[in-house]
C-alpha cells in the first residue's frame, strides 16, 4: 500500500482529491460532447486492451491477494477479489455489451409547441461527474467506468483498500484506451489513496461532482449519505416479499417461491418473507415445506404457520425486518391482500415485491397499491435486476425515490435539460 | 407568536416535528391512491373555501402585518406578505388550474417485452412526503399544497416566521377542503413552530420525508442542504447569459436583449450578462446602449466594450459572477461561439442561456454544447419558467442535475417504479 501513498507524499490528501475532482469536471466537458461512435470505439478498445493485459492485471491482482491472505481475510472475500483470465474476459465482454447499448445522450424525451410558437423539449444530457465508492470486486472498476463513459460522464472511482493494486492496474489499461481514442484519461480516475479520509474528502467536492453512488454494505452506505454534501443514490437493503394469493396457481406459486429464495440467496433481490393467504395455507405450506427442506432452506413461521408446519422455528418480530441473504425464509399467513400490503408497508424496504395470482383484480390492486421500486405479478423476484429488466446493464439499485428508483441503467446516469426553439419571442 | 407555541408547550420541538412527519407518511399512503377525480374535487373545494374565507384570512394576515410593521420590515417585504381579496382570488385560481392539469400518477412512461415474455414498464408514482421550506409569500402555502396533492404526495410546509398566522389560516382552510372530500387533513401540514430549530428537526426526518424543496435566498438554501439528511432540490442562483451571434438579426437581438433584462429584472431568469460577437459589436452595442439607457439599465462592460461605449463602467471580475436581480447588466465581447460557451461554462450557474442567431449551425452548436438547465435559440430568457414552458405550474427551479434540472412541474413531484407482468417466469 505504501508504494501508492508515496507517489503523493508531498501532497495533502485534500489537494489530491480536489485535483482529481477538478480534472474530472474538465474531462467531463469533453466526454459529454463525444460522439456515440468515439465512445463506442473507446469501449471496444478498453475491452481489447483488458484482454491483452491479462498477465499484468493478474500480477498486480496477486499483490492484493497476498495482502488479503496475510490479513486472514475470509475465503469468500478472497474469491471476490480474484482476477483470472476468465474474469478479465467477462469484464471485457461487459464493456462490449455497453458499446452495443443505445446512447442516451441527446435523446429528446418529449417536445411540444406553446401557444406563442415556442417549441419546448426535454433532451437527455450527461450528469457530469459521478463518484463511485465500492468494495472488493475489481470488475466494478471497468463496469462502472464503461457505463459512465457511455452516458458521457467522467467517473471517480474509490474502491476498497483490499483491491487497490487491481483497481489501479485496470485504471491504467482504461486510460490507454481513452488516450488511443483521443479522450482525456481524466474521464476515468482511480483515487490512489486507501485512507478512509479520502472518502470524506471526496464527499465534500460538491462543486465538481454531481452524484455519488455507494456500492457495498449498509455501513458504507450510511457513512456516505451522512457525510456527503453531494446527492447520493442509496441502496439500503432488499427485504423482498412474495405474496401467494388465494387465487394462485399452485405449481407456479411453488416454482416462484423456490426460485426467488434458492436460485441465489445471497443477493438483494432474493425473497426474504413469504406471505400466504389463509385460504390456501393448508394446501400450499406443506408443499413449499417439502421443496424448501429439499433445498436446505430454514423456515421461520408465524404462529399460524406453525400450526400447519409444526417442525419450523417460530419467527420473532426481528425476522420480519431481516434481510437474511442466506437459505432462510420467514413465512406469515395473512387474511387477504390488504394484510399482505400492510405487512409490506410496515416491514418492506421498497425494493421488490411480487404477487402470485390468477385473479385479475388482485393483480391490479397489488400492482397499483404497492409502491416499491419493482412490483411484479407471477414472476420471480430475482428478475429485479437491470440486465434482466432490459436496461442492458446495471450501475446499482436505488431504494430511495429521488432521481431513480429501482435498478439503474445507463439512462439513469443522465438528466434532462429544456431546449427551446424560438423565432424572436419575448414576454409581455 | 407565543400563542402558537403555547399550543404545544408540553411537547418538545423534536416530538412535534417527528409526529407531523409520521402523520404525513400515513396520510401519503391514502392520497397516493386517491383517484384523479377526488384530488381534483378537493383542489376545487380548496379554491372555493379560500374565496369564502377572505374575511378570516385577511384578519389573520393582519396579525403578521402588524408584527412585521412593528419590526420595521421593508415596504417591499410587507407587500409580499399582504393578503387581500384579489390575492386570495388568484391563489384560488391557481388551485383550479392545478385541478385542470393531467394527473401524472399512474402514467406508464414506457413498456417493453423481454425475450422471456415478461412485460416490463415504468409507472409514475408519488414521491411520498415532500417538505417545503420557504420565506414570506403566503401564496406558496396553497400553491405548493395544490401541486403536491395533485401528484399524490403529502406536504409539510415550513414558512417564514413573519407569515405564520397567514400560513396557519390558509392551512386551516385547506384542511376543511381535505376533510370535505374524505382525504386526511395530515396530507397538508403547517409546522406551527417558528424557531429555526424546527427546520433542523425537519431535515432529520429521513425515515418519513422523501424530498426537501427550499424556496428562498441563497443563505436559506445553503443552510438546508448542509444540514439535511433528506435529498434537497437546490436552486442557487440564475446568472443567465444571452449570446448575440455574428449572424443575429439585429432587431430581434435588441428586442430579446431588452426583454430578457428589463421585463422583470428582479427574478432568476432575467439575463445578467450579454455576450456579443466581435464582428457585430460596432453595430449592436450603440443600439443596445440607447435602449438600455432609455430603460435605466446600468451597463458594466469589458475593456473591449468600453472602447465602443466609452460612457459605461468597466466590469470587474466579480461582475461576471454577479446575479444583479436589478437594472444592471454586464457586457463582454467574445471572438465567437467558443468564447461565448467557455465564458458560460466558467461563470454560469446552469440556469438559462440563450443565443440569438440566424445561423443553423451556430444554433445547433449552442443547443448541444451548452448543458445549462434551459438553453434557447431566439427567445427571451424570461421564458425559463414552469408556466411559460408549458408545465402548467411550477414548484421551483432546480439548478442541480439530480432528479430534476430546470423548472419543475407537477410531474417532477413523482418518481417511477418498475411494473413487471409475468406468467410464471423464473430465473435460470
Amino acid at each position: 500500500m505504501n508504494q501508492l501513498k508515496n507517489i503523493n507524499d508531498n501532497k495533502s490528501l485534500q489537494s489530491i482529491v480536489n485535483e482529481i475532482s477538478k480534472n474530472a469536471l474538465d474531462a467531463s466537458r469533453i466526454v459529454s460532447t463525444a460522439s456515440s461512435d468515439v465512445k463506442n470505439k473507446t469501449l471496444r478498445s478498453m475491452a481489447k486492451l483488458l484482454r491483452d493485459s491479462g498477465k499484468y492485471l493478474i500480477q498486480e491482482n496477486k499483490q492484493d491477494l497476498d495482502y488479503a491472505k496475510g490479513k486472514g481475510i475470509s475465503k469468500s472475500m478472497i474469491d471476490r477479489l480474484l482476477l483470472n483470465n476468465s474474469r478479465i474476459d467477462s469484464m471485457a465482454t461487459s464493456l462490449e455489451e455497453v458499446a452495443q447499448l443505445n446512447d442516451p445522450v441527446g435523446e429528446v424525451v418529449k417536445m411540444w409547441k406553446r401557444p406563442n410558437g415556442l417549441y419546448v423539449g426535454k433532451m437527455r444530457i450527461p450528469l457530469g461527474v459521478i463518484g463511485i465508492i465500492y468494495e472488493s470486486r475489481p470488475n466494478v472498476t471497468s463496469d462502472a467506468s464503461g457505463l459512465c463513459l457511455k452516458a458521457g460522464n467522467s467517473v471517480i472511482l474509490r474502491g476498497g483498500s483490499e483491491s487497490i493494486y487491481s483497481n489501479m492496474a485496470i485504471g491504467a489499461v482504461l486510460h490507454e484506451a481513452l488516450n488511443e481514442n483521443g479522450l482525456p484519461a481524466e474521464a476515468v480516475q482511480i483515487i490512489p489513496v486507501t485512507d478512509r479520509e479520502a472518502i470524506l474528502e471526496l464527499l465534500k467536492q460538491d462543486e465538481y461532482i454531481d452524484l455519488i453512488i455507494p456500492r457495498g454494505g449498509e455501513g458504507l452506505i450510511r457513512f456516505v449519505s451522512e457525510n456527503s454534501t453531494i446527492p447520493v443514490l442509496k441502496h439500503y437493503k432488499g427485504v423482498c416479499h412474495l405474496y401467494i394469493d388465494e387465487h394462485a396457481d399452485m405449481d407456479m406459486a411453488i416454482d416462484i417461491a423456490v426460485n426467488s429464495k434458492v436460485q441465489r440467496p445471497g443477493v438483494c433481490n432474493a425473497v426474504e418473507t413469504l406471505l400466504v393467504h389463509k385460504n390456501i395455507s393448508d394446501k400450499f405450506l406443506p408443499l413449499i415445506y417439502d421443496k424448501y427442506t429439499e433445498n436446505k432452506v430454514e423456515i421461520r413461521g408465524c404462529d399460524r404457520t406453525k400450526k400447519i408446519l409444526k417442525e419450523v422455528l417460530l419467527a420473532t418480530e426481528q425476522d420480519w425486518h431481516e434481510e437474511y441473504l442466506d437459505l432462510v425464509i420467514s413465512i406469515k399467513i395473512v387474511d387477504g391482500i390488504d394484510g399482505a400490503i400492510s405487512h409490506i408497508e410496515k416491514y418492506g424496504s421498497l425494493h421488490t415485491e411480487s404477487i402470485v395470482t390468477e385473479s385479475y383484480s388482485n393483480s391490479q390492486c397489488f400492482m397499483n397499491r404497492v409502491n416499491s421500486s419493482t412490483v411484479m405479478t407471477n414472476a420471480s423476484t430475482r428478475f429485479s435486476d437491470g440486465f434482466e429488466l432490459g436496461l442492458g446493464s446495471e450501475i446499482g439499485i436505488s431504494t430511495s425515490k429521488i432521481h431513480a428508483f429501482g435498478p439503474m441503467g445507463c439512462e439513469d446516469l443522465t438528466t434532462t435539460k429544456f431546449i427551446v426553439y424560438g423565432n424572436g419571442q419575448i414576454r409581455n
